[in-house]
């Protein structure tokens, strides 16, 4: 079996529904020979039990290990990805969740710097992810470009929605992004998208597809983790852990990501923040460019990115990162 | 994306943890394009929304349907899964199930014949399935070689816990097979196992692997199930889930499966059952040789097969399948 590199992956919060069905994708995937599965419970009790059952499914040429300690776990990681954080149960935004995930990113940002300073790539999944993510990136002391977040489920929902509408595969409907925050503020992008190759733009508002529809899905879509919970009567795991493992197998040089990613940004109007842009993710890790919109859409990426600076700045007044001025004596890179 | 087929597989008990594994590593191996989740439960508390999460997974190119209606579900059916039984807790032996089991795979048998009667393969899951297989196989009117039942984990826990115990990767444990029934009396053939090309025969009852060891971990390999429950807190789903996967993809003429499948069993010593025997997958269904083995193997199989007559005769008393005798009244292929 051909493995897209031999080097380590750690799966953190592998005990649990995310983390498990990570380290299965990422086995399915031949991404690696070598997967580490960690988490601060007891490995009897979770991770243990995931390693046994990937081989028990016959995954029989991968080193599958699994260790409640970080110092086993991260030695000599190059790829990371984390669910580990406490999950979000139903009713709970995102960011009730704030303070005490932070709290999480902070402590695996410093694992990070301190036993992997040499890892290439941490894609951070637990919620508020554009916030852990931030904090993680800030403790880890990597660059930029190293750690990327989940926020491609808001854009495969909006995509799944549009082809359910319009009664098309789900593939025939293009350009179907949101950006900024994977949050309750998060910008639907709908002027790139094409259905079968027809401009929605030129759809919505028509008698198929009045103004109020699309507002409505809109807002199905930013509450499209909701929706799951009480489809499931469980959050969503399965596909918040493929999508995560599919960004960790374009950084290590297999299929493109097709949606965007959570990044750290830098430009003149936004900065210090960490939010979905159109980016790519590849060997080198991730680069993004401002997503082109209109003034609508434009407007709606900055109350975002807005929205994301308050969260931010509570973070500050919790204690949990210093004020922004004193960043880079933490982390160079910022 | 090429897929395998585009015939439609069912997975019956989609909206559960071991069937929404199955409809997630169907469409990772991209097997078909066409694939339908059902469940008895209504598709709003559990199939719907594992749709749901497969296409915000990003399968944007496969027809993804959920239904609670086994008319819709099984309309033109090439392909079956089902983990739908009622789930084994712990403390269970598989042989508690019987009775509920078995009336539920009657149902699905008689489903088949009436709405899909040209399926070509059927792979059942939910235990006791050596039994449960049985009674869907003669309800189905299908033949021998297109209703297998999941055998393998008993193989790949065989396989695990030798590689474990002589330190060497999986894959390097070749041989290692069980045959019989899945449950407390399946008979472990230890005898053409090679470690690393080593036979195994040559190890057992060294100072370094004392016949009590290897006696124990035969014990241990039976109540393999168990220990998954104990070790995650929950009996296993990832490697039910896609052993039977990858049964459905050697059946549609994927990559061959490498374990031993339960199968319809009539030779002179035995008939009118369901076990695991030397199988092989394709397209032309399962076909089976019988194990060949010690003379204390083939005891050892025996009384499994006596085993499985006993719980096999137990159904007849409950009224769930009518005396052998009458059996081709039923199915004609038996």
């Amino acid at each position: 079996m051909a493995f897209l590199t031999d080097e380590k992956l750690v799966i953190v919060g592998a005990g649990g529904m995310i983390g498990s069905n990570m380290v299965q994708s990422a086995l399915m995937m031949n991404l690696t020979s070598n997967i580490c599965l960690y988490d601060v419970f007891p490995p009897e009790i979770g991770p243990l039990g995931v390693a046994e059952e990937m081989r028990q499914s016959g995954f029989v040429d991968a080193n599958i290990t699994a260790t409640a300690d970080p110092a086993v776990a991260f030695k000599d990681a190059k790829y990371i990805i984390s669910s580990g954080g406490a999950p979000r149960k139903e009713g709970m935004t995102r960011e009730d969740l704030l303070a005490g995930n932070c709290k999480i990113a902070e402590g695996l940002g410093k694992d990070i710097q301190k036993y992997c300073p040499d890892v290439k790539h941490v894609v951070i999944i637990f919620n508020p992810a554009d916030l852990t993510g931030l904090v993680t990136l800030l403790y880890s002391g990597l660059k930029p470009g190293q750690v990327t977040t989940l926020a491609a489920l808001d854009s495969s929902r909006l995509q799944s929605a549009l082809a359910k509408k319009f009664n098309v595969m789900q593939n025939k409907v293009t350009g179907a992004h949101t950006f900024g925050g994977h949050g309750e503020q998060m910008a639907v992008f709908g002027s790139a998208v094409k259905i079968d190759g027809k401009p929605l733009n030129d759809l919505i508002g028509t008698a198929e597809f009045p103004e109020e529809e699309w507002e409505q899905m809109k807002k199905d879509v930013i509450q499209g983790g909701s929706a799951i919970i009480k489809l499931r009567g469980r959050s969503s795991f399965q596909s918040p852990a493929l999508m995560s493992v599919k960004m960790i197998a374009a950084v290590m040089g297999g299929e493109p990501f097709e949606y965007p990613a959570g990044t750290y940004v830098k430009t003149d109007k936004y900065d210090h923040i960490m939010m979905a842009m159109d980016t790519t993710l590849d060997k080198n890790g991730c680069s993004f460019k401002v997503p082109q919109g209109t003034a609508e859409e434009v407007a709606k990426l900055d109350a975002s990115y807005e929205h994301l600076c308050k969260m931010r700045d509570e973070l500050v007044t919790l204690n949990i990162v210093p004020e922004i001025s004193k960043w880079s004596e933490i982390n160079p890179n910022l």
